[in-house]
């Protein structure tokens, strides 16, 4: 039994989900004739109670269009230090959009609207980049898993409105917050102009995301998604587990959520430990404490099966999800509270 | 019964291929943890004789990366006027990698080694773009499923190595040309840099490409990939079925070969029809008689539930395929014959 | 005394044009403070008819800013195969603005209006680039000098109008083709949306160019010139020679045209020419005779002092300008004629 | 009399300097035979004892061609969060090369050579951008025109080549930094693999930078320069003043470091001043006091003719110059120690 906490990403299929895959109705997407992906769409966007939807194969490609669809080579966009966006999508902000990032210094990955309006650059200066749009990422990954205040993302919406901004969300993890929060996706469809969400992270899909967003910014988004090479064909089968997904695997996050309180109650407890960061929904970060050497507590891991990850300077990650069941949860507290790391 | 011969990108995967999905062993290939796709990429790596291989979402993908890896912005690559590369993948090859195309005007679909000498600049003219890079495509999709001469390849290959030019294969239908010209695919691993292979043409399998090459040029890759938001999770299901299709598809193309020369053969006959262009593999170009109506002629299908496409100014085009099926051939043969536009 | 034909950027000013870069008033142009700038701007708004103008260090990045005021990345511009914008400007349209361009086979370097609506991709079909630009040269560079038939031009502008395109000029020698045709600067406002001027050509002028345009486009002028590092600092000394130049220099051309003329026949009348192209302006194109050494009739050139330009493939340019004077024009014509290159 | 300290950009230049560019021997530099532009590089590259040098029409684009040689599309620069190239050119990096910034908080736009081996991205890991380049600024601008101390450059020198990056100098103020610390161009170039110097700023030259580098990176420089629109015809005129002013106009910087130490001694004794940052050359940025209203100080001056430069929240910014005479130095200090603003 491996015991695999590096990320929700690594799930695979439920026997339920398989079977979904298996009954899906499929067609070409790039004529638009897949009617699994079509009928995704549109559940998507009628959740979050926005104009419409379009399938991607990674949550990065459907951040990245979204940005190329907010903006014009060379303007800026405003998000927090840690942001997704700017730190593990390749440099594509530049790379695909020819677009610079004002990084922000926020609170575990979520930023807040005074930083946002500071951030903004005068737009008549022209030797500074035009501003164009803020990005913002909920649940946030490298700031632990931490949910926006909602007023706060009311705030930013109003600086976006104030200063002609667009407002994305990476919600590849935006599940858990609704879940966390008790929110509802309309809540999210009315504050922000674009929305990416992820099927296959604690929804457990093998592959996808969607981008959800008004029908003013979405126009081009068939072209987008074709010159950046994401236009697939039978993706019904992803869509269909996609569908299933959104039925049974919301809730039972609450789940998830729980264990990993219990693993950061159980990593506070430990001398080995320095510190932990509070943990609201699935993701635990913590650090060592100085004497505890980084190599050796992963290879006691690596003994017992199990992998998380680091994520580099003594800043380590866990995360739980679908595959990670109440038995693997036992062992891995057990295996936590009997190191003997000093 | 519709009978769809508009691509070979509509098919369904057969029921074995359905059983290899759902059996397929998955993981997370953005670790590079997914052992079907490992070995898909080994296996194509190893057809073509080449170092190394990565799976892609799409073709479009697969060509832009490689277009990527062989050059930088402002240098320039030389393709045949039709290629796919320029004409149908969204204006990728400026948008993605700041490069512009001397197009050549080839035979269908096929330029040779004395005019892509002829379309390099030189090198030391800095008024023009440098050129650095030669895409080919076999079969020709808009050339009519032609395939190359590969004594004209080698020359060609000749002319890039003289002039230190990359040579690119699109090869989304290399294995038409393959079964076509009973060739091995080491050949065509011998002469090019880089081969980009489709698994969902000819070969049936619902999502996927692949881009297959040197490792000096392929050192990127998984960078490219990412960036373009390429990286995607459990890929397995793909490359399970890839694989299968690998075993069991390729050599049964010589039958949608022998239906679109049959189709060939009967469109030559018809009074409504101007004329046929060369059938050699899956595809037929044809253009309908001065008289004849094009609306008229793509309904008449169309009440026969028979769906093809037009490629614009007259021009129309059949692509038959794995579910194109020998019970659809006789009526669609039957359709053709008893047609009555005049 | 050396015979430069080359190009007429070669030009050196002469005393008068000293005497107003001398006596020129000047300021910071990054503060818009550049007194003898921003008169100029205004002149060449004027005398176009049109909203406003930007001063630039070159054609090129006049041009380039035009392309990249009118598209957007992944877009197409149509323009003749032998554009300067495409042909000698570094490969700029793909690499400053991610444009392609779709190559026209016009007439000498003039494209009709037929040809424009036949190059147009359709707009709603997302796999080809969006048509968002045509650009024409007048006079034609490469083309000979040859200037547009105006009725052709406003043909262009009707399909412009019907299919949303913009319309740019590279009039790098409109002054040229103002002069062979004797319009009027406003007929030229009147049609395009942008047009660019050189003062550095048959205007005579060390440094600059001038992008004129309606105010709508040009409203991103300042940005696009400041990211592309064209914004200098004292440039009211190039302004001032500008200033003088409009005033001083354009109607001269006229003999810089007959000179031109005289050459050609000159040139019609000699054994080792094949032929020569129509001679409208300030440039002469021709071929050699079959039999007659390109080198050696250059070194023939070379030894009396005498230097032209060659284009490739046995095309040959010369282009009469401001420093070429009568004495020198009689000597060139007695070198021709006396040339014996059997 | 006006007394512009906005900036060194707004100098005029000396009778001596205009002089220099009326006798100025002047060519083509676009075929690289200005004479005077050619004898302008070879002095600056001995200078700095580097290979190659080549003139520019701005600094931006000096600074944005060097970025552009040293990188790729999609990898990361180390810089100070005030640095030129990431704050004034426009969004530049990222619209130009496809680049994206790490930005370090440094001491008055210096950063160390432990802040930039903390900002290396670990180069196998294919989400984060690669680190390619490191870009100094010196005299710092943003930072008040502050010196490097040369050891921690060597420093930085030293990581570049643990790690593989490219070190890119934007010496806009490199002349004042060498007149302050009685240090030789050598050094620096040495150290660094690209040098932009400017010629339009402490120098007093109407227009003009030149990119200094090593041939191995500067191979390419003809052709970026020319596909950014930089490639100018008779550059002569400017390099002759360069000549000029690098003969005559650098010691005397001196003088403009004297003066501005004298402002800034005189700043701080006002009671409507807050802080002073340290003044090393000739930039005074100081802070107004919390009671005084920056408007109400800058229309005081501007009652006195004075022009000085906001740099936004309260920070201002002084520049002393060439154009800045003794007289009008008593009369700025007069006016600030009469000032009642309270």
């Amino acid at each position: 039994m491996t015991i695999d906490l590096r990320s929700d990403t690594v799930t695979r299929p439920t026997p339920k989900m398989m079977e979904a895959i298996l009954n899906a109705q499929v067609g070409d997407d790039v004529y638009k004739e897949d009617p699994s992906a079509n009928r995704l769409e549109e559940k998507l966007a009628e959740m979050f109670g926005m104009d419409t939807a379009l399938f991607f194969p990674t949550g990065s490609m459907a951040n990245q269009a979204a940005i190329k669809m907010h903006t014009q080579p060379g303007e800026q966009l405003i998000a927090d230090k840690w942001a997704h966006v700017y730190n593990y999508e390749g440099g594509g902000v530049s790379f695909n959009s020819g677009v610079s990032c004002k990084l922000v210094a926020g609170d575990r990955g979520m930023i807040t609207a005074n930083q946002v309006k500071e951030s903004i650059n005068p737009p008549d200066f022209y030797h500074s980049p035009l501003t164009s749009l803020v990005c913002l990422e909920n649940t946030t990954n490298k700031g632990g898993g931490a949910c926006y205040d909602f007023a706060e993302i009311e705030k930013i919406r109003n600086v976006c409105d104030n200063h002609n901004l667009g407002l994305h969300l990476d919600g590849a993890r935006i599940w858990n917050a609704l879940v966390a929060t008790k929110q509802n996706p309309k809540d999210y469809g009315r504050v922000f102009d674009t929305i990416s969400v992820c099927l296959s992270k604690g929804l457990g899909v093998p592959i996808g995301s969607v981008l959800i967003g008004k029908k003013e910014i979405m126009t081009k988004a068939m072209r987008v998604r074709k010159v950046l090479g994401g236009g697939m064909r039978q993706i019904g089968f992803m869509a269909a587990a996609g569908m299933y997904a959104l039925d049974n695997h919301i809730e039972r996050m609450a789940e998830d959520h729980k264990r990993a309180s219990e693993i950061a109650e159980m990593l506070v407890k430990q001398s080995f430990i320095e510190s932990v960061e509070p943990t609201e929904t699935n993701i635990v970060i913590f650090y060592l404490a100085k004497g505890t050497s980084e190599k050796r507590f992963m290879e006691y891991l690596l003994q017992n099966n199990i992998k998380i990850s680091s994520m580099g300077q003594g800043k380590l990650r866990i995360v739980t999800h679908l595959d990670y069941t109440s038995e693997m949860h036992e062992k891995f507290l057990d295996v936590l509270s009997s190191a003997s790391l000093g």
